[in-house]
Formats: structure tokens, C-alpha cells, sequence
């Protein structure tokens, strides 16, 4: 794709000035309490999968800054009774390990975050000002609707370099028999992770299955309030000139909608083909980190 | 209360043996498909409040260990499109300041976790193997119930030190008209964050308000699955002859019952006080820390 | 002193452009092989003192962001011989606690680091390209005095707020029989630490005993290397209209001169009292931390 | 080596005993102010070089707990003059990468630390409390000896699994022409890192030059006081039955010498090449961590 059509594609998927020239939900705002009462609809037996993978603290061809994970305390220590264990965790969490969500100013194209605000107004040595995980502090909840791509070709996984376009995703959701509606958390299940079980970690930066940018116009018309992966939902290469993650600048620059990376949908995807649905109610709660660019996340499904 | 007491009322609220030798997920058992389900009912608005504080990266009296967090990259590096604003958090977020879960293994009575195991034998330098807070790792999905001591006591705060019985539990709900079924996930509101909010932090490692260890023994009857507080849900002076911490004794240790410590529940306060009604969907998801003594947490109430 | 004032003490101590448009070094430039070795003869007894604090993983009014220390590994795990004790520590060390070493880029005066270099076009959100500690990489090796200004004033300490100008050092030196010499560094004891370890810790930000701006002037003509205190140079409140630290501008931007805060004096003190001299051989080691604003040290003087 | 050679080996080199059924400072006793000072003439140039390594942020095949450092803060937040750039260093030290300190503590061999004092009772979850890196606080201020394996042998650095016994030491230095004396610090280059610079990175865990086990005894016979290397000392696969670091067990816990691992040797290689001696006064300034197992550092050599 040229960059004449990518900057077409960004125009057409633009939320910029939709909910007001201050906005910075973005693509939460499709969210009322309305939704999400409905959403709860979706939870049919009360079974829960956890959407994350446990936090990764070795380092590898993926996980070049591994999780901190240490013991502050241990019983043995202390006077009185009871005594305590208890530990520290830290996360630099954006990368291609940790599940996490993307909060709107993670993302700078050509300087301009959501809503044209300029990145380096709205984001200083501090933290955020602007589109900060803050705005996501009452958590998602919402439908979600898992889209199971290797499923659906039949195949264990995509293999990393392919990218799923709008037909892939519609013909997937009509393989399933699950209907799309305004409102929904969409969660695209490329095998990334059953890939890593099978034949070991690789540095997905470079390779890596995801969406085709054309996708994103089709989740834009059909009003999706999240998007997650079990990659970060760019293919790579990307194929379009000059711009490396095209998904996350149309996602959170253009459209104002959140991203979900490294997501676990093995558990779920098992699930939802035992349950014959893949639709299911879906809660999601980052950290309250004041200024921050997203947060390490573990999001349920209940279906 | 003297250690003899003490003792007694601990073998009364014991699960150990209840789930089995080997449990290690305690009063988590109580829950299944059918409550989780059943719980999605409590959400009649759909409205949603976070209980959980901002994390707060300065020291004070009552937060000791700061939680950190640095910008680790802004969108001034980096040669392509688009760039990355990222960030890192930690936390040793047992304390307290941070929203957080206690997992089964972070309270040894002497020397013993929940269901007799040997602390030193279940916790290392690396961390815990039994009682973790991977037991947690499909979260809490269940019905809440907010009990609203202040409220019920026609003050804005009980003072530190007060602790309150199962009476109080008990007359509070009634105030509330709340019921209460089996299967719960109770959280009492001393009013803790608002006297901080008025008077100033103090340090309540040493004075707080909190229940009462009788309360436990209703907590238990009534089979609670997790209790929660806008306090560490312990009123210090404890009261109880060498034990510091009763309830967390009580709790974690003899019941196997989770505690989310350093809750907000202001926000919820109002939100059911407008509603008239003080149940909802609880939704706690923790991070997927191997081996971790509990989690930094945001749950969320679904009214 | 006015603005206008200050401004001509910045020009008058400037360095800017005395080594070279291009230098980054400072007043490192004034030590060479020649004046290193000629510091080792200050050594007479071989008696070394620390000049370091203990890092304070505690809290505190001048210790808001506590130095961080954890076991990560301790021998009950691994299944080898031998095992291993092994710990992390980590220092957001600026501030009025850690024994640290300021680089010259770590202080922007209106803009401009030392050579009129400017702060945002050389520290981006990886660290800084200029001035940085890695010019300190091979160390500070120069003879050291240490000027004990409460020993002179015949008290405990220097009350907090005072400000000591030139002739005041000089007075001390000659009470004390030193001599300066070129390529010194200079310690200068206020007794910041002798009077919280009597009275206890307050919070030096705003109140806090050092050198008067016009002290500067003296040790720019001095030719000295290196600045050290046991608090951080700087009196406050400054005196000065509209600068709050007005030593750290006239050292590490005008002069390119390091500074050294929060070092132990109270040591050397006595062992220099003992020795009936105040001259040593002086050796600072920073970390290699790439692109660093500085480094937490342990300088030793070696009598 | 069978095992009861090596416990042989252990008993010939042990000082346990040797200054007091209480020392926990080992072969730090040879020190005293005589030989410091006499040290200090071993500096005949005034040439500094450091033996540090950058520390490396990045992860890697020998750096699996890579160095963290954040910007904490930037000069384009704060409102008064001057503005500061600040940041954050953490360190997981031990291991492959970074330039450090092993303290006494740092090593069990068989349940036991130096001197014989049980580790379990030595370190708890908080830090030791014997044999820590407190004992290093006035830091190593020593005559240094740098052996140049490598050199000797006419080779660009010892392959990977080669162990260099007494024999190769003692050559090495005649080839030098440098004497040995009691007391002295011995860096000892295998040329590990000009390998990593050449061929690059791998995991020296389960492959590395070092010491022969014999070697220790020549050590322990000229009385050494610090063992340092560009590796961590120990060949791998060590050669020892059932003992995978016998030179951490014979330096650590036996002797109570500590080691430095991971030292940057190619600059003072071709320093002392260059000015044609191989002894230099070493100065070594550990971090106050207090219950430190070690620490990083950036030794000194002062030719």
C-alpha cells in the first residue's frame, strides 16, 4: 500500500472530532450503560477464561525486558504474628510479551496522537496528559466477540507475514455462526501463541501475522470499541510504505480505539468451540497508573 | 481477646480439610458456573465504578514504598512511523497504599499457610508454590455487596481503632435493605479514605478501623468468598493478645478467604446510595504473576 | 542578590568555550596524568575513609523515592553446589538521600546545559548525549580537601539556611592549615548529617545549609575539579531572585564543574581531625550507567 | 577433579579460623595502612583506566536480567530555575554482564558461607547479616596485578572451557616481567570479552575460560587479597565432580576472598602493554548497600 492510499484509509477510519474537539475516549464512547447492561447477556454458563499469559520474567528473542519479580519479604523475618509474604513486580510492559492494553497516547504518527492533540504536548518526561490509560479507569465492559482466523482456514496457526483482511474477519464470523453488533470488543486469534508452544519464540517485530490495514475500515464501520490480539494485531512486514505498525496508528491515532496485545486466546478459543459460541461477556480492568501509556492487564471472558 | 479465644475462634472459621489436603484455592470454592451466573443478574444499570485508588508515586505516612513509575520511551526517539510513547510500573504494593489482592500464601500463622501447609516450605527467594495468587488466575467474577458502616452509623467515618462486630455487619445491611446470600464477595466501607481525604494520611499500621474478629465467624457462616476494605479490613490495636493482624489470620490462614486490601469505595458508596441498592457484579481480575503473593488490582463493581 | 547580579556571576565563573565549543568535559579538563599522580602523594598514612552514606531503602522527609534493595535468589533454591545469595538494588538517586555524583547535563539553567548546550536538544527519554556520566567514566583521581566549616565556627553545625561565602572557606582552610591547590577537589561540611542524626530528618529542599553564590567565584579561580558536600551545595532558601539552586547552575552549567551531594563528612571529619591534616588522596568511581545524568558513588578519601 | 580432591583442595586453602572464629572480612585482613600506602606508589604515571563495562540495558545470551535505566525526569517539566534531567538505575547484578562485586555472603558452598557460619542463617529475605558488602564499604585500595593470559600465550584470548592452572599464572607473570606480593589484587584476563567483541555474545553459564581449581592454592600461598577476571573466574564445564563454580567455593566460601566478575580488561591490556608493567595502584569503591551480597562497581587502575 502507497502512502497516498494508507493516508486515504487513516482519513476514512478517523474518529478525530466525532464525540468533540476534546475528546480523548475515543472509541469508548460507544460504550453507555445501556451496552454494557446488555453485554452481561452475552455470559450464558458463568465459565471464566483468563485472556492473559503469566507475566514472563526470562528474557528472550521476544521478551527483551522481562518482568521483575522478587520477594520483598518472607516469613522469616518479622517479630509478631502473623507474619507475611509478600513481593515487588514491575513491568515495561509495552513490547511482545506482556498482555497489555494500549491507552490512546502510546501511539504518536507524525507527532499527532487521537484527536490531532500533538504527542509532544501531551506527553512529558512525567507521563501523559492526554488519552492516558486514566480514561480507561472504570475497565471495559463490553461483548467481546473472539474471531478465530487459524480456525476458520483450517490451519493451526497464520503463519507470521500474513495479513487478514475484512473478508478473512467476515468469513470467519460467518464459519463461527457469530453475529457482529455496535459495541463489541473484537479479539482476533491469528495462533501466534500456539505457533510459540510448537516451535519456540521468535522476535515477532519484523514477522508476525495480524490485520491487513484495510481491516481496520471494516471494524471502524461496525462501531468495535476495542480491538485485541493474540500478536498486537500488525502483520509485519506491514506493506505499506513508510509506516511500520499501521494498525496502531489507525487503531489508537486515527480511530481512538484501544489496543489489547499479546493476549492469551488459546484457553478461549478451546472454550468457545466446546460452548459452540464465541461471543461471551468481556471485562476488562487496567491498573489506575495516573499518566500511563496503558497497563499490564489480565481480561476475562465470561461466557 | 485472650490467645485462648483467639485460638478457638480460629479452629471455628477453619476450612482446612474442607476442599481437601491438597486445596489451595480455599473459599473460592464456593463459587461455579451457576453463581458466576447468577451474579451477572446483580447488574440491573450497567453502570460501572472502579474500587480501586490512582497509584500514587509519593511517599507519605501510609505509603512507605512509593509505587514507581518512568516514562521508559517517548515518541522524541525512534526513526519510524509511527513512534511510541511506553512507560514502566512497579509496585510493592503490599502495604498500605495500592489496591491490592492478598493471595492464600501472603499470611503465615505461625509458621502455617491455609490448610496446614508449612510457609517456609511453600514460599522461597523465588517465590510462593502453594496458595499463589495464580489461583486466581480466571479472577473473581461473583455477586458484591457493599456494607456501608458509616453510613449505616450516620457518620462520615468510623474512627481508627473502632472494630466493628457482626452486629454492625448485620444492622448495616438491614439499613441498606441488602441481602445476603452464599457465595458473596462482601466489602465493608470504614470511611477510611475519607477521613484521609479530610484530615490527612496518617500511618494505620498501627491504628485503623476494621472488623471486629467475631465478624469472621459470620463472614464464614455465611460463606463469604472474599471480603474487601477501604482499610486492610484489620482494626489495629488489634485487640487480640499477640496477634497483630487477627482478621488476616482469620482470614487468609484459617478460612482460605482472599482479601483485597486499600479498596475504594467511595465512588461505589455514592453510586449505590443514588441506585438504592448496595449488590452488584463484582469483577476482579489479577495479574498472572507466577508464583505471587497477591496483585495490584482494579476491581470493578457492575451495578 | 538580584537577577542582574547573578547573571554576572554566571558570566564571570563561565567556562563556556574556555576547553573548546565542542567540550563536554568541564573542569575534568584541569586534572591530567601529571596532577593525578601528584594526588597520590596527598596518601601519607594509607587510612581510607568512606565518604558514602548508607543507601536508606526507608522513607523519609528527605528520602521520598527510597532506595530499592531485594533478594532475588537466595540459596534455598537451585540444585547445584554451590548456590548463590544474589540481590537487586535500584536508585532514582538524585534527591536528598543516595551519596550521588551530579553530571553536567543533569542541570538546565533557562534552558542550557554547560556550553550553552541545550537541555532538550541533548537528554531525550533514553538519557542524555552530552555531558553525561560517561565523561566520568575513568574517575575523579585528584588530591581532596575537605574544608569543616562548623569545626572553624566552633559548633555542631552550620543551622540550616546559613550560607557560607568565600571567606568563610577560606577562613576555615587557614584555621584548618590547608592549602588549595589547582585540580582539588573540594568537600565542604556543613554538619547537615550531625544534625539529623541529632535532631532528626527534615526535608532540605527548602531549608538547608551551603555556599553562598559568591563562594563560586573563589572556586573558579581556584581551578577546582570537582564540588562535594554533605548536603547538596546548595543554601536554601538561595537568595537569589528566581533561582532556586543557585550553586547547582553557577557549578554544573556555568563552571562544568560535577557536584557530589550528600556525602558523609562525618568520618572524614574526624579522621582528618586526628590526623591533623585535611588533604587526602580522593578517589571517585561513578557506574558506566550510558547516557546517565550521574550515579550513585562511594568516593573514598585515602589520608 | 573427583570430589575428595576438591574437598581436599577446600581444606588446604581455607581460612576459616585464621583471624578469628567471628572475622567475616577474609583476606581483606592482609590488608592494613602500610600496604595501602604502598600501594599507592604503585601508581607511577597518574593513567587511569576503568575496568568497568558499560552497563548494558539490553538483553542478550549473557545478560538475561538486563541493567535497568529511566529517565525520571526531564528538564521540560518543573517551573522554577534551574531545571534538572534525573533518572533511575536497577541492577539484578550478579550474573554475566554487569562489572560487579561478590560479596563473602554471596556464595554457599554446602549449606555454609565462609568462615563456616550456616547461609540460611546468614540471609534472610531482607539481606544478610555476615559476610555482606558492608564489610567492603572503605572499599579495596591495593596493589594491582593484572595477568595477561592471553598475551602469554601469543593468542588472541583463551578458548571458551580452557581452565589456566598455577603453572600459566606463574609464566604469564615472568613473561610480564611483574613480581607478585602479599596483599596484592589479581585481575586475571582470559580475553573473554575481546571473544564477545569479535565472535559476539554467547552464554558463558555452561562454557567460559577461567581458573584451574589449583590454582587457588597459589593464590592462597602469595596471599591475594581480591581475585577479579573478564570472566567470573571459573572455567566451565568446571572439571569438579558435582561442584559446578569451584572457584566461587574455594574463593568465597573457603578462602573468604572475594571475586570481581565480569571486569573490562581490554583497556588496561593495552595500557599496561603500552607502558610496559603490569601493576597499578587498584582502587575498588562498592555502592553501601547495607545486607549487600555484592555490588556493581567500576574499579580503578591507577598506573
Amino acid at each position: 500500500m502507497d502512502a497516498t492510499t494508507f493516508d486515504a484509509l487513516f482519513e476514512r477510519v478517523s474518529n478525530w472530532g466525532r464525540w468533540g474537539a476534546n475528546d480523548q475516549r475515543g472509541t469508548l464512547n460507544l460504550l453507555d450503560d445501556g451496552r454494557r447492561l446488555e453485554a452481561t447477556a452475552a455470559a450464558r454458563s458463568g465459565q471464566v477464561v483468563s485472556l492473559a499469559h503469566d507475566l514472563d520474567t526470562v528474557s528472550g528473542p521476544d521478551n527483551g525486558r522481562p518482568a521483575l519479580h522478587y520477594m520483598t519479604q518472607q516469613a522469616d523475618v518479622g517479630g509478631g504474628e502473623p507474619r507475611v509474604n509478600t513481593d515487588f513486580v514491575g513491568f515495561d510492559f509495552h513490547g511482545k510479551s506482556v498482555t497489555h492494553l494500549d491507552a490512546l497516547c502510546h501511539c504518536s504518527f507524525r507527532g499527532r496522537l487521537y484527536n490531532g492533540v500533538g504527542s509532544a504536548d501531551s506527553v512529558d518526561s512525567r507521563g501523559g496528559h492526554f488519552g492516558t490509560v486514566d480514561q480507561l479507569r472504570d475497565g471495559v465492559v463490553a461483548r467481546g466477540v473472539l474471531i478465530d482466523l487459524p480456525r476458520a482456514a483450517g490451519v493451526g496457526w497464520l503463519e507470521p507475514g500474513t495479513a487478514a483482511g475484512p473478508d478473512d474477519l467476515v468469513a470467519a464470523l460467518a464459519a463461527q455462526g457469530t453475529e457482529r453488533r455496535p459495541g463489541d470488543v473484537v479479539l482476533v486469534r491469528t495462533g501466534h501463541r500456539r505457533r510459540r508452544a510448537e516451535l519456540g519464540a521468535w522476535d515477532p517485530s519484523n514477522l508476525s501475522a495480524g490485520l491487513a490495514p484495510e481491516a481496520m475500515a471494516w471494524l471502524h464501520a461496525t462501531d468495535t470499541v476495542v480491538l485485541g490480539s493474540d500478536g498486537d494485531s500488525d502483520a509485519r512486514p506491514s506493506g505499506v510504505d513508510g509506516v511500520e505498525s499501521p494498525i496502531h496508528a489507525l487503531a489508537l491515532t486515527a480511530m481512538g480505539m484501544p489496543l489489547i496485545d499479546n493476549l492469551n486466546l488459546e484457553d478461549a478459543a478451546v472454550a468457545c468451540s466446546a460452548a459452540g459460541r464465541w461471543d461471551f461477556l468481556f471485562v476488562l480492568a487496567p491498573l489506575r497508573i495516573p499518566g500511563g501509556t496503558g497497563s499490564p492487564v489480565n481480561p476475562l471472558a465470561i461466557l
